[in-house]
C-alpha cells in the first residue's frame, strides 16, 4: 500500500484488510474443527469408540456450516469491495481451501460411518492394521496442521514444504495394502473386516491430497505462481524466480 | 440489464457476456475432453487395452492445462470486469466447476494406471465386476454429459435432477463390492485382482461426487441458492421459492 494514502482511503483499505483477516481467521476456524473431527475419527476407529463415532457424523453439519458461510463471505467480498492482485487471489484460494476443508470433513464422517459398520459387524474388534493406520493419520494429521500454520502466516515456504511431501504417504500405503492382501490370503474369513481397513486408508489418502491442494492454493495466493501441475523442479525454480 | 442503456455502456456489457460465454465454452472444451478420458479409461479396463491406458495418462497434462488456462480466465474477469450478482456467481462457479473436472480426469488417470498395474500382473484378464464397472461407468458418464448439457444452457432444472440421483451408484457400488467379497473368500488367489476392480469402482464413485458438485454449483450459480448440504427436501423448496 502507498505511503500517502487520503485519510478516508486509509479507512477503506483497513476495513479491507479487517476483512481479509477476518476471513483467513474463519477459514482458520474451520480447519480447527476439521482437524478435530478427523482425529476423533481415526481414534474411533482404532479404538472401535462408537460413541465418539456418532460424535463426528453428529458434528459434519458444523463443517457444512462454515463452507456455506465462508463461501458466501468470498463472494461479498469481491462483489462489495472488488479485489484485485494479491487480495483476490487470497479471497480466491481461501475459496478453494473451504472445499478442500470440507472434502477433509467428509472423509473424517465415511471413516467413522466405517468404525460404526465394523462395530456392527463383528463383536470382537480386530487389531489388523491398526498400527499403520495410526502412523499414517498421524503423519496427516501433522501436515493438515502445517497448512493451518502456514494460512495463519500467508507463508509460502511452509506450504512448498508441504507440496514435496516425499511420497511418504503413498509408499506407506501401498506397504500397508500389501500387507493386507496377504492378511486376506491367509484367512478369507478376515476379509470383510480389512477391507474397511483399506478404505479407513485410502480415506487418509484423500485426506493428504486436499492438505496438498489447500498448500498448493496459499502458494498462488502468496506468490502468484501456480505450482499445481508442475514438477518438484518446475516448483522449485519458479519459487527463485518469484 | 436495464433497458436504456447509453451505446457505450453496452458495448461494455456485451464485451463481458463474450468473456462469460467465452468462459462457458472453455469449460465445456475441458468436459469434452475429461469425458473422453473418462470413457477411454474404463474401456482400457474392460477390455484390458493397455495401449489406450497410456494414452489416456499421456493426456492428462491437457486436463491439467485447461484447468490452469480457465482458473487464470476466472481470475483476470474478476479483476478486470468486477462482475456482481449472477455473473460474479458464474465465475465462482466455473472455477469450482473446473476443480471438479480436473479430479474426475485424475480419477481417469487412476483407472488408465490401474489397468497397467492389472496386466502386469497377470497374462490372462480376469472378467471379474467387468458387468458391474461396465453399467456404472455408463450410468456416471451420462451424468457427467448432462451436467455439461447444464452448463452449455445454464439449466438449473436439469441440474437439479442430477443433484436427486436416487443413489444409485451407491447401491450398485454396495451390490458390486458384497459380490466382490465373495468372491474372493471363494477364491483368494483372485484377491489382487478383486482389488483392482474394486479400487475402479471407488473411482467412478468419485467420478460421481464430482458430478453432483458440478450441478450443484450450476444452481448457486443460476438461482443463488446454495443447495450443497441441503436435504432433497430443503432443495426442493429454495427451488420454489428462488
Amino acid at each position: 500500500m502507498a505511503k500517502e494514502i487520503p485519510q478516508t482511503e486509509k479507512h477503506i483499505f483497513q476495513k479491507f484488510d479487517d476483512d481479509l483477516s477476518n476471513l483467513v481467521n474463519k477459514l482458520l476456524e474451520m480447519g480447527g474443527l476439521v482437524e478435530k473431527q478427523l482425529s476423533d475419527a481415526t481414534t474411533a476407529l482404532i479404538e472401535m469408540d462408537t460413541e465418539l463415532a456418532l460424535a463426528v457424523i453428529a458434528n459434519e453439519e458444523q463443517v457444512d456450516d462454515f463452507d456455506i458461510e465462508i463461501d458466501k463471505l468470498c463472494v461479498r467480498l469481491i462483489a462489495m469491495r472488488q479485489p484485485t492482485a494479491s487480495d483476490l487471489r487470497l479471497v480466491l484460494g481461501v475459496g478453494k481451501s473451504v472445499q478442500d476443508l470440507e472434502r477433509i470433513g467428509d472423509e473424517a464422517d465415511k471413516i467413522a460411518k466405517l468404525t460404526i459398520s465394523i462395530a456392527e459387524e463383528s463383536n470382537s474388534p480386530s487389531s489388523i492394521g491398526r498400527a499403520k493406520i495410526r502412523y499414517i493419520s498421524q503423519y496427516v494429521a501433522d501436515k493438515l496442521r502445517q497448512v493451518l500454520d502456514a494460512y495463519g502466516r500467508l507463508d509460502a515456504d511452509l506450504s512448498l514444504t508441504i507440496v514435496r511431501r516425499e511420497k511418504i504417504v503413498d509408499e506407506e500405503q501401498k506397504s500397508a495394502i500389501r500387507e493386507l492382501v496377504t492378511y486376506m490370503m491367509e484367512d478369507p474369513r478376515s476379509i470383510s473386516a480389512v477391507l474397511s481397513v483399506m478404505w479407513a486408508l485410502r480415506s487418509l489418502e484423500r485426506v493428504a491430497d486436499h492438505v496438498e491442494n489447500m498448500a498448493e492454493h496459499l502458494i498462488y495466493t502468496v506468490k502468484g505462481v501456480d505450482v499445481r501441475h508442475a514438477t518438484l523442479k518446475e516448483v522449485k525454480k519458479q519459487f527463485r524466480d518469484s
